[in-house]
């Protein structure tokens, strides 16, 4: 869809939301379906070639508009009204358009945190029926949660939050995960009496997309009877294209895996998609039944209640967004997508290398490029400071093991080679002057 | 606004979108202003009376744009991708419009929780810099909170995700917390060796609307130390009105306070405002700065990193709700609102008062309703079940101690006085039938 279409459809959209809002009265507040009504309605995967738009707004009548309880009907006098007004779906459309992000992203560091929480509750179950003596508190205090050195600083944040000892493995030369160090570490803490229970391997970091490595990892956690998680939150919409598919080896080890269709998957913020292996762990540590929020079919398997799947109780209608993004673009582009960008991270890479004065700092595995000037990590800082004050591209740098590096990230979705090309111009003129300032 | 407005403001909406996206190559992508530009740019306070719809897309252009960093423009590399895309923008439109939410809502819920980590933080600190031997499990084994026994489940869940105690008080004979019931638990707790850390009073509790007496709990909080958190997620929304201003009598003695304007200040979900007295009690809670969160001005005190005060890294923009709304109604037009809102209210309660079959179960102040069948428990919750099978109105029970109680809330935007009359007759007709039904 162009944005000629977009204005069209937009448009269309308009009415369709000023039909539905001023003939809400004449609908029936709560539907007739039954839980599980959608399932045969919609087909069990993402179509090949992109829907006609006109077919998935008929569809959004005949199929989802049944399974609608109307909040906005005025015969809607349950729990407490839930706002809605003409001015702030205006706003809503302009802040979707914009997009952007308060200072970073990540509700997968909220999927860490629950499933960490998840892994404490059942780790405290099962000691505490072995040890019926055994409080809260004396287990907490003995608990300990693994990450490699790579992970985002939202597990080291969800261990705070959870309260319990979270220790950073030492990643190999390839900034992954490996059996050996993490092997060490418990062999260390279990002989210092502590309880490891939950591991956090991730797919696709944020400073440098390394891969911990599952097939080595995996094994350990299932063996020790800790809980591992996998944050794919950047790296996990790749895993649409088959020959990135090799990179999610392992990961039938996993109890719990999350990643961000929000980041790589077309679908704007926010949208956060969370697995687990067993839901009832995740159900059992948190579930909370007050009588305004029970209904007929709590206990019937047929539905699954995220309000005890996450921190918030409330949720936004999320999924329409990736159903309109499957159908309008199919398979078939979604994966366009993703490779095109992964292509453009190459072309970046190749220019890097054939200048000799920048060096690749870690292999490019899918879009992102970490790099920088061979020198100083002042020399880089410096040059960071020159393309940000520029103004004319944004990157954000990371730390790897002691060296200051630039990330290049390819991220727009409008984003094409020519880009690609004026940046690297733009970088390689600002190191050209960079280098020609006399240093102190 | 009304609806033909609406058609008319979206379609101009739909291209100022596209304008933008198409255009978003032209503009520089990290802007150029100094954090705190926007506060001389924007009055103070809302306005009396309703701004104009040109003036506020106008000041968009004018005073926020500058603002944006273009998180998709084509010269974005930083972090990594943030998805947008046409087919999802136009779902976003639809989920505004359906408004459902998942189940429930209440982002209240994580503010409770975030309150709660925070004080647990500060009494941790506190208790560990007076005995530096302390550890973190044996103080947090001995923590304890409180709230009344009104309050919200999510009040409950904080306490189970924060691996602390939750206590609930009795409530009085108006199901407010009152100062004899909080001192009672808190002696004999401390007598216990506990140690009370945080209260949670509600201003308009879900059940009935209830308020905790913060003149009487406040000052125990302030002087046993102990962090005092305000949840008036429906409630809040009211005290824009002087006559209901005298609710919030005690609120200077709180150290936190949220309310959630998606509730019922016409901003759709999801939007809660969350205030602290200190700051920093929060932000040096979970702070965690890794290289590519870290910006310049993150010491300076002229921005407020809003990741420190939530679970997620991520927001919305989703203040640019609030500002149109505010600008677009005006402090009038808000007030009109809440106050038809609480009209319409008591227009059911009097309706139900001249039934002499029916019950009225604890006084009406907003927007609640809660009555009843005088009768057994197995009566109201048929009458329930017939009310809800219809499907002409929709609502949900309570227990009030230990009555099955029907709620009656005054929700949708588009509720008149028409709506209310009928929904009573239906109620009326359904129990007559009802109580002519041969009971066993």
């Amino acid at each position: 869809m162009d944005s000629a279409e977009f204005r069209r459809r937009g448009k269309e959209m308009v009415d369709f939301v000023a039909d539905y809002l001023e003939g809400i009265e004449g609908r029936q507040v709560y539907p007739d379906v039954e839980p599980g009504y959608l399932r045969p309605l919609i087909p069990t995967t993402a179509p090949e070639e992109p829907d006609m738009f006109e077919d998935i707004i008929s569809d959004v009548e005949k199929i989802i508009m049944p399974g609608v309880t109307h909040w906005h009907s005025p015969f809607f006098f349950a729990y407490f009204p839930s706002a809605n007004s003409y001015p702030a779906l205006l706003a809503d459309i302009l802040c979707g358009a914009i997009g952007c992000i308060g200072f970073s992203w990540g509700s997968a560091s909220e999927a860490t945190l629950v499933a960490l929480l998840a892994a404490r509750t059942k780790v405290t179950r099962r000691l505490q029926a072995a040890s019926p003596g055994l409080t809260q508190g004396a287990i907490m205090e003995k608990l300990v949660a693994y990450s490699s050195d790579q992970a985002h600083s939202s597990v080291e944040r969800a261990g705070l939050i959870g309260g319990v000892k979270l220790k950073a493995i030492p990643s190999d030369g390839k900034f992954a995960m490996r059996a050996s160090a993490l092997q060490e570490a418990l062999e260390r803490d279990k002989a210092e009496g502590l309880i490891p229970f939950f591991v956090v391997a991730t797919l696709g970091t944020t400073s440098c997309c390394s891969f911990d490595n599952l097939l080595e990892v995996g094994p350990i956690c299932n063996k020790e009877d800790m809980w591992l998680h996998i944050d794919a939150a950047y790296a996990g919409s790749s895993f649409i294209c088959p020959e990135f598919r090799h990179l999610l080896n392992g990961v039938e080890f996993a109890d719990s895996f999350n990643f961000n269709p929000h980041k790589w998957l077309l679908v704007n913020f926010d949208c956060s998609a969370m697995w687990v292996k067993k839901r009832t762990d995740l159900i059992g540590a948190f579930k909370l039944d007050p009588l305004y929020l029970k209904h007929n079919h709590q206990d019937s398997g047929l539905i699954t209640d995220y309000r005890h799947w996450q921190l918030p109780l409330g949720r936004r209608f999320r999924s329409l967004k990736m159903w309109f993004v499957f159908r309008m673009y199919g398979v078939k582009g979604l994966q366009a997508y993703i490779r095109k960008h992964v292509r453009l991270a190459h072309e970046f890479e190749r220019l890097v290398q054939q200048d000799p004065r920048f060096e690749i700092c870690t292999e490019v595995t899918l879009g992102l490029v970490c790099f920088r000037l061979k020198g100083s990590n002042r020399l880089n800082e410096e040059l960071l400071e020159r393309i940000n004050s520029a103004k004319k591209i944004h990157l954000v740098p990371c730390h790897l093991r002691d060296k200051f590096v630039l990330r290049f990230a390819i991220c727009a979705r409008t984003v094409e080679s020519a880009h690609v090309q004026l940046a690297w111009k733009h970088v390689a003129q600002l190191a050209t002057s960079l280098l020609a300032t006399p240093r102190d």
